[in-house]
């Protein structure tokens, strides 16, 4: 007796997840090393030494009753003060401690906010390609995803469409910068506009319109682009992070929602959060978790690995007569399916072992992404594979 | 720009919550050691020293992206078939790994099955008293809470009034056993009366109703009491555990829920579990917590020190003239407000540093909940301050 709405969940079943699955029963079959799985962006750079150390030192040094304790549902205040400082030394922002919730990673700092958020029948927008699991996070609280159409070649935002997107129902937009799945950065020229259209429309509907800036992927650049920092753009942003790709953490899950003192509301804002964080089952991020990120705030990912995989990836395919779109950003590979029907192309690919995910799932059709986190040498061993796919569309 | 549905939980926000909050605030006031905050189920024993040893193991001997990665929504196959394993051992159950799902907590647990079989409008019942944020839980998926009125001295659940509350709405009944905030365990011979009573419901409306049971208390009991292992009595029963209190991890967020093989549309109903704790931003159990679980599933919290709390307070407080429920599970003595309006007597009491839990956020006006997992010392400490409170009411 699964609810309606579970049965509609169970028939379009995450498709990335689905892909992870099978990958896992194909390599049983033909052994793990003949299958090529660009399918999930599960970091393959391992933590930073840093992490382990911090975990050692923490059990060593603090009370128990401490460590593994209930604290207050937004986390322990020293763990905020820190990831607040951090911020304001990186970026010269002003966040307050209170501004900074702790959270069970940014897929559960979204839910909190769209919980805090969303009455059923409400709005959120996003731009397409986006990350499919946004429309499940919307559609848990009976509100409504409105998808802006892609824009491609350069897959920067259509902002000039979202003006006449906006109702009175509309609460918040979702962004996520660098994007997955394209690997694009969102320029600073985008925002601005963002910011304009936004305060427009806040003043035409009488409420605040939040941004949700859903940003795992802040630390994980290349050719030396700036992604900017969302909240210098955006009043009322509200920043989902996550340590799961910069510190290689996914199955941790740990991250933060960080809300900026000029958003609108700012302290019913912040009791809502926390309470979201306790009704939704959460109750707080992980306390050991949390405690461990305080000493890890300035280490870094291996990001020249995610570089070296991003070229050799890019490069090789668009040779093989590929279109790419070129990734500044995340450890996404954007690629045009040579068959409009890119569901066929991956159905193809997978004869080849290769697992790509179709971009229907993003909310663009035509496209698949391949997800370069993953080891050099399976890249490298993958190359035949590739050749033996192009050759079935370019001869 | 909050919800209507958020707005309404911020006023109503959690009673226990607010108390922690203020119990902190009048520490910093007068002094901890003056303070006796009784308030919350935050566990006073430290955790068994195998979770530290348990969790350096794992960081030693094991690969980070492994230890730190993604895997099934459903957590590690390896730590579900342990916990199947574990169960089936000590219960004599036949749970398979598969019917074991990893949970951030038995508050994730609860709203990952809530969020499975749920539609706005449907129903779920719950006996008074019950953890308030069953509620709230419930009230996430715009679905409604049925309660049925408390059944004091005993404090047993009025199984009888069960069949009348059944409509065809009823998707579940939620039951809490060691029962917080009583203490009262749950007899082998009302569980039986209520499958009866569910068989000839499910009979007659059409559908499974699930028994939801939230046994975070299961390993807390004195005296020697047995608690009845649900399945054995309800076929269609879902276990959401917890090692928040049973190992002193409240902070970790790590439990399980656990799906017998008997239970109706069990297949559909594991495939709904595993994709609700995706959708709704758990993604998966914390993987630390999972593995370093594996190696922890026969360790036990000190009970004795509970038990020693309990009889001590048990005692002086009837000895004091107040009339106390004798609690056999859990960590709360149930005490009758010795006035009609329990808030009043939990004002009075806050006037002597004492924080108590006043039972109308269980659905149980007139009686307050006293959480005595804290500090013997503490306990002793708080005896004339008791003492000054029974003097008001019983002169």
């Amino acid at each position: 007796m699964i609810s309606k709405s579970m049965e509609q969940l169970m028939k379009g079943n995450s498709v990335i997840r689905a892909l992870f699955e099978e990958g896992k029963e194909m390599a049983k079959e033909v052994g793990a090393e003949n299958v090529y799985d660009f399918s999930l962006g599960n970091p393959s750079v391992p933590a930073p030494e840093a992490v382990g150390t911090a975990i050692k030192k923490i059990l060593k040094n603090e009370n128990s009753l401490y460590v593994h304790g209930y604290m207050s549902n937004a986390g322990y205040e020293e763990v905020r003060e820190a990831v607040a400082q951090n911020l304001n030394q990186r970026f010269g922002t002003d966040f307050e401690w209170e501004g900074i919730l702790m959270t069970v990673g940014a897929a559960g700092g979204l839910n909190v906010v769209l919980r805090t958020l969303l009455d059923p029948g409400d709005e959120v927008i996003c731009f397409a390609p986006f990350f499919g699991e946004y429309r499940n996070y919307v559609h848990n609280y009976q509100a409504n995803l409105v998808v802006i159409p892609p824009n491609p070649p350069s897959f920067q935002p259509n902002v000039d469409m979202l003006a006449e997107m906006i109702t009175e129902r509309t609460k918040a937009v979702i962004i996520n910068n660098p994007n997955n799945p394209t690997g694009v950065v969102y320029s600073a020229e985008t925002l601005d506009r963002l910011e304009v259209i936004l305060k427009a429309a806040e003043e035409r509907i009488g409420h605040p319109i939040y941004v949700i800036s859903d940003e795992p992927y802040r630390e994980l650049v290349y050719d030396g682009v700036e992604v900017p920092f969302m909240t210098k753009h955006i009043r009322n942003c509200i920043i989902g992070y996550s340590f799961s790709k910069s510190l290689s953490l996914p199955g941790e899950r740990i991250g933060y929602l960080a809300v900026p003192k000029a958003a609108d509301d700012y302290e019913s804002l912040l009791e809502g959060l926390a309470i979201a964080n306790r009704v939704l089952g959460f109750v707080n991020a992980p306390s050991l978790q949390q405690l461990m990120i305080r000493e890890c705030l300035n280490e870094q990912t291996d990001v020249a690995a995610y570089d070296k995989n991003r070229k050799f990836l890019y490069e090789s395919l668009k040779d093989m007569g590929f279109e790419c779109v070129k990734p500044e950003g995340a450890f996404y590979l954007f690629v045009k399916s040579p068959v409009a029907d890119e569901k066929a192309f991956v159905a193809e690919a997978k004869k080849h072992h290769l697992l790509l995910v179709p971009a229907s799932s993003f909310g663009c059709p035509g496209y698949v992404r391949i997800a370069y986190c993953v080891s050099y040498d399976m890249i490298k061993r993958s190359m035949p594979a590739f050749k033996a796919l192009a050759e079935v569309y370019f001869g």
